[in-house]
């Protein structure tokens, strides 16, 4: 079998089937049936390549593939669960580039490295909190033993989740350094024309959990002078994250805000809820655009909490600020495709990915392909073919260039 | 057994048992098991006291009292079942009261009419929708096989609920007139320091049922220009009935707004919604009033739509002006309230509430007693013992004049 371009679309065809939607896209969310149908799959593939399959303590995925008996690995990597009714590429891309790119350099003479293709555990994070809990795990800023017992809505953990779809182990790997390919999410490759993003920088972010309090009521009878309305109190902090994005966006930088989840109590027609849970979140392209849009939104909170009278409780908080990748990584990765002919660009990632992980631990390199309007965590989302071979090709030859020792200046 | 106050709230406090919350309260949404519960006990309650007691098609339960073999009947009733983490006197205290009325009466000479005590199946419509549905088979207003086929979240029907708690049967009944008793629900008794209160009239309403279709992006990397956000049209839509309530509120008359439920789609952290359903409503002292705030919020719900990019569809939408009770009903129960020294006062009711079916089919009168801090649907809800024995006292007058064909003016 050859492993070109071609091959590559098949096998992305014949993954894209499993836990597909009606919308054209999957719904193989972390440790369900679809993703365990999905994990053995991936096995059934890299096995007949040669590679071989272990499980670590929290349900990584690695596919093994010597090239130098003894020497240490480099991985590369990325993850195939998926968000509900999400697209075909996110994740599930990277994996299936790094395993055919992997398999590419098999016999690769004067290899320096041997090649583990990761795909790690629950990047996604929309059944089990938090995401990116594989490569959390992974990279010590997770407990194994807290994660396992972490539960899903329906009270399922971690464990038996993966116990159920038989992908859990012991196994445990060092790696040197990590490299990992996904879709842009963006749509900054498109708009610019380039083939290829080198990732410099993720952005900053402040996330909160909020507990919106307020007092059951009768949504007629009783006067809006006497309610304490949860469910206004959580409008109100929705809305407030826009109108920060809003001011904080100028020619200079960008501000996203967002809410994506939101629990209400008792969520009857007639009661005026008590208690709203719900998440937001401010991105920011640097420092002091971020530190601004969450002052701006900690006055509007307490505006939120005057207005609708509730109580705003602030639970589990995390702020980072943008966090370089590893400039010598992007000139290794810009060098590789302009050695194939791929026009490149520097780009900056607002959304996580296991490298944000990784890249604290090893030297790693993070690149993009294209995404057709930047549409993402939607069935709509599409990478196009030319760009999907085009990343596999250029994933190939700067796995081929750390194998070789060219990325090895940690030893 | 002496049937007096004590009695009363002696039956009142074991049937608040059933189903009770740790905060106080009851869950006894329609057809649950504690629902069950409660109905079975009710029928132990009134039978050890001669009635009989049947079921209708859709579950609502008569408990049925002779005074005058061959006569017709007038009945008396309010509902068992409540809302998720409810107070106990919602509902339950009419029901209850209109046995201990119909009780004291037993053996009364000269009766016209005999009584039946109605516990009307699903009037709060948190589990079934929608709300005050036995009321509204019984008076023609939804038919009983659409009912019996409507299903909770969980998929099961109304018919499978009821079957499943056994109170379920074939019985109908005409009744000539109907009386009822129900906690006020807000605070206008305890503000003027009346015992009783008369309802004149419901108010006016218009309710909104929405879906707000975005699209499905992510909460991270899809920049704000290209989002179509659904979380956000609907918070914008909430703060907008808000801001409505406000405004169309003055000295003169009283607007009062909500939202109470809302489901997201797909509700993940990192997943802008594409889908948010929810009801809105909007609730007015008089017809003007109503129609002004009506277009006030048509209006926002456009720039809702263009805020946030996003598609509203209304689904079934309710309007309703202010609807008289019986102004004859209204002066036999000041009369005897005034015969057994209770203070009165004329009120409107904001909450539906089944006799506002039953005024519609035949004569009705609606009583109220007070409520602490008007504060309901919340295991808080609180009416005195005093107050809800002088409730009693007077629904037993008003039913002993109906029974002795004082409010026979229909024949």
């Amino acid at each position: 079998m050859t492993l070109d371009g071609q091959a590559f679309l098949e096998h992305f065809r014949s993954m894209s089937e499993i836990g597909a939607t009606a919308g054209g896209g999957v719904d193989r969310q972390a440790a369900t049936v679809a993703d365990g149908q999905n994990r053995h799959w991936f096995r059934g593939v890299v096995e007949s390549h040669g590679f071989e399959v272990r499980y670590d303590e929290v349900g990584n995925q690695f596919a093994l593939l010597e090239l130098a008996p003894g020497a240490p690995w480099v991985a590369v990597g990325s993850h195939l669960d998926s968000q509900p009714t999400a697209g075909r590429f996110d994740g599930a891309y990277g994996v299936l580039a790094g395993a055919h790119a992997a398999a590419r350099l098999a016999g690769l003479e004067g290899a320096k490295y041997n090649i583990a293709v990761i795909n790690w555990f629950n990047e996604e994070g929309s059944r089990f909190k938090p995401s990116m809990m594989g490569s959390s795990v992974f990279t010590g800023k997770l407990a194994a033993e807290a994660v396992l017992e972490t539960t899903d809505p329906d009270g399922v953990s971690v464990r038996e989740a993966l116990e159920g779809i038989g992908t859990i182990g012991d196994f445990a790997l060092e790696v040197a350094a990590y490299v990992e390919i996904h879709v842009e999410q963006g749509r900054s490759l498109e708009d610019s024309g380039a083939q290829i993003g080198l990732v410099e920088s993720t952005w900053g972010a402040h996330k909160y959990e909020f507990t919106v309090k307020g007092e059951q009521a009768h949504t007629g009878s009783t006067m809006i002078a006497d309610r304490r309305d949860a469910m206004l109190g959580a409008a109100l902090l929705i809305s407030s994250a826009r109108d920060v994005a809003d001011r904080f966006t100028d020619e200079s930088g960008t501000v996203v805000t967002s809410c994506g989840e939101l629990y209400v109590y008792p969520n009857s027609p007639v009661v005026v809820a008590s208690e709203v849970r719900m998440l937001v979140d401010i991105r920011a392209t640097g420092a002091e655009r971020l530190e601004a849009a969450v002052a701006a939104f900690e006055e509007r909170i307490r505006e939120a909490a005057d207005r609708a009278r509730v109580e705003i409780e602030r639970g589990a908080e995390h702020s980072w600020t943008a966090q370089e990748y590893d400039g010598r990584g992007v000139e290794l990765a810009r060098a590789a495709a302009e050695s194939l002919g791929l026009s490149s660009r520097v780009v900056r990632t607002v959304a996580g990915h296991d490298s944000t992980n990784m890249k604290d631990v090893v030297p790693t390199i993070m690149l993009f392909v294209p995404s057709v309007e930047g549409i993402s965590h939607n069935e709509r989302e599409l990478t196009r073919d030319e760009d999907m071979t085009a990343g596999v090709d250029l994933l190939t030859e700067v796995l081929r260039r750390v194998v070789r020792g060219e990325y090895a200046y940690a030893e």
